[in-house]
C-alpha cells in the first residue's frame, strides 16, 4: 500500500475505457481502487498506512494491524532465487509492516500460486523459509491455500497487535521533529531484497516508549517513503544528505553522487525510518545505544513546507521531487 | 483448505526429487504443507477446518476467525465472467465459509493479480462487485495490493468473529446426529458458482442457538464436504439419497441418476451442511421455519463407522467413497 508523492488527487469517475493497468500504473490504480471502500466503526485505519489498525471488542487492550503483501517471481525475486530466501522475504515484507506500526506479529496465512512444473522441492523449501521466519518472530501460521497458476507467487496476510491506541502512524510528524533511520541503505538487489530482518523488537521498543511521532518501513525507497510521511503528516522534510547512511554494496555498485542515489532510491532496505521530537533527540539516542546494537542515526528534520522534500549537503546540493517520484539532482 | 476422504496420511517427509505440484496434485500438496506449522497458545484452531480460529486478549468476549481463499481465472471463473460477480465470487468464498463456523464478519483485504493490459473498467467492476457485496454484509475493505501478473487473481483475506468459544468446527458430529442441508445442489456452473449468497445469518443464528453439532460449507461438493465432517469428527454417515434437494438446473443438465450425481458432487454450492443432535431435530426445524423462508431438509443421520459413507435410496442404490473422493454407484 503505498502513495505517490507528492500526492497525487485521483477523482474517483469512471475510467476511460481505453485504459489499461499498464497505461494507468499499479500504484495510481490501487489509490483509485481503494478510494471509497466499505468501512466500519471499529476502524481505526484504512488502506494507505503500513498495516490497517482496527479494534476488537471494548475490553480488550490491544488494537490489531492487518496486512496483505504480494510477492510474485520477476517482479519481487527472480527464477533463481533460492526457494527458503523467497518465504523468507514473502513473510519478512508483511512483519516489515508490522514493526513500522510498532507491532508484535500474531497469525498469518499464505495463498500459494505455482505453475503446474514447479517442483515439490521448491515449495517446501520456500515453506521452510516461510515457516522459520514465522518461528523466530513468535507467528503463528494457521491456514492458506494452494493454486495452479502460471507465475509462482505468495499472497501473505498478517494480524499482529498493539496496545490499544499505541499503533505508530505515517501521519504524527510534526514540523522540527528529528528524522531518523535505522541501518544502511541502497545496493539491496545485491542480496538484502531477499535477506533482510524485519525490525520488529526495534519497532515495538519505538512504539511502546513513545518515542517515534511516525513511522514507516523503507520499501519504495527512501525519499519516496519519507514523501508518505510528509504526505500523511501534511509537511514536508530537509535531509542533511553527508549523513545518509549508504551500504556497502550501493558504495561498491557506484560512486560518490551514485552511490547517495542509490541510497535515497533503490528500495527494499526494510529498515525503519521514524521522527522523533527534537527536544527527546538527546534521551532518545541514549536510551537507543543501552537496548540495540543495529546503527541507528539522524538523517535531517520535518519542516512545515508541506509537501517539500529538500536535500542539503555541505557542498550545497539541492534534491527536488517531482510528480511520480523522480528525483532531480540539481 | 480441504482435507481428501478418507484421511490421507503424509508422512512429513522430504518429497522425491521428481514430484511436481502438477504430479502431487494441489490438495495432496496442500495438506503436506500445512501438516507442521509453527503455533501459537492462542490459536484454537489452525489450518483445516473452514477459517482458523483465533482467540483475543483475556477480557474478549469474542474468538477471530481468520480465512484466505484465491480466486484465479481459468479456475473458479472464465474469461467471460461478468466483472462484477467475479468480485462478488471472491468475497463471497470467504464469506462463506466463515458463515460455515457461526461467524460474523468483519475486516478484508483484498490482493489483486492482473496482466497489464487488463482495462481498469475490469477491475473496477471487480471491486465493483467485492464491495456491494461487503457492504452488503457490514464487512469493512481495509487494504490489499495490486500486482502485475499473467494471470487475474484475487487473494482475498477476511476476517470475522464469535462468541467466545462458540464456532462451529467440522470436528463436533456425533453418531445418530441429524444431518441437513440448506437450499439446492448440483448444476452450479449454470451461474451459481457465481450468483450465490453466503449464509451468514443462517449460520450464525445455528451456532447462537447451539443448533449445530458441527458445520461446513459446501464448496467442493456435498459429498467430499460431508467426508470433511465425518473425518473430523471421527465418524461416518447414511445418507437418504432421495431426500437430497437437486437444484432444477442440475435437473435440466441431466436425469435420474445423474442429476442426483450433479448434486452431490459437482461442488461450489455454497450452502451450509450441518449436523444436529437427534432428540433436537423437531424443535430445530420448528425454529428454523420461524426465522427463515431458504430451505432445510434432512438427509441423513451420522453413524458410528468411522470414515464410512452409505447412500441408502428405497430402490436400494448404495455408495461407497473410495480414495480420492470418486464415488461409485453400485
Amino acid at each position: 500500500m503505498s502513495a505517490g508523492l507528492p500526492v497525487i488527487i485521483i477523482p474517483a469517475v469512471k475510467s476511460k475505457s481505453n485504459q489499461t493497468v499498464a497505461s494507468v500504473g499499479e500504484l495510481a490504480l490501487l489509490e483509485r481502487l481503494t478510494a471509497r471502500l466499505p468501512s466500519r466503526g471499529d476502524v481505526i485505519i484504512g488502506a494507505g498506512d503500513d498495516c490497517a489498525v482496527v479494534r476488537g471488542a471494548r475490553a480488550d487492550r490491544f488494537d490489531y494491524l492487518l496486512k496483505s503483501d504480494s510477492c510474485v517471481e520477476g517482479v519481487h525475486f527472480t527464477a533463481r532465487a533460492g526457494g527458503e530466501w523467497v518465504g523468507h522475504k514473502a513473510l519478512g515484507r508483511v512483519l516489515s509492516d508490522i514493526a513500522a506500526m510498532g507491532g508484535e506479529p500474531l497469525w498469518a496465512l499464505v495463498d500459494l500460486v505455482a505453475p503446474p512444473q514447479t517442483p515439490v522441492k521448491k515449495i517446501e523449501k520456500i515453506y521452510t523459509g516461510f515457516n522459520k521466519l514465522a518461528r523466530q518472530s513468535g507467528m503463528a501460521v494457521v491456514g492458506g491455500d494452494v493454486s495452479a497458476g502460471r507465475d509462482l507467487q505468495l499472497h501473505v496476510f498478517g494480524v499482529g497487535r498493539v496496545e490499544r491506541g499505541g499503533a505508530v502512524l505515517r501521519s504524527g510528524a510534526r514540523p522540527g521533529d528529528a528524522i531518523f533511520v535505522t541501518g544502511f541503505f541502497g545496493g539491496s538487489r545485491a542480496g538484502k531484497h531477499l535477506d533482510f530482518q524485519p525490525r520488529l523488537q526495534e519497532g515495538q521498543w519505538l512504539a511502546r516508549g513513545k518515542w517515534a511521532t511516525a513511522m514507516i518501513d523503507v520499501s519504495d525507497g527512501l525519499l519516496r517513503d519519507l514523501g508518505h510521511i510528509c504526505a500523511s503528516s501534511g509537511i514536508g522534510a530537509r535531509l542533511m544528505l553527508d549523513a545518509i547512511p549508504v551500504s556497502e554494496s550501493a558504495r561498491q555498485g557506484a560512486e560518490g553522487k551514485s552511490a547517495l542515489k542509490s541510497a535515497l532510491n533503490d528500495g527494499e532496505d526494510y529498515e525503519l525510518l521514524f521522527t522523533v521530537p527534537n527536544d527527546k533527540t538527546r534521551a532518545f539516542l541514549k536510551a537507543w545505544r543501552r537496548m540495540f546494537r543495529l546503527s541507528c542515526v539522524q538523517i535531517g528534520r520535518m519542516t512545515s513546507r508541506n509537501g517539500k522534500l529538500e536535500g542539503i549537503s555541505s557542498k550545497g546540493i539541492k534534491i527536488i521531487l517531482q510528480e511520480g517520484g523522480y528525483e532531480h539532482f540539481q
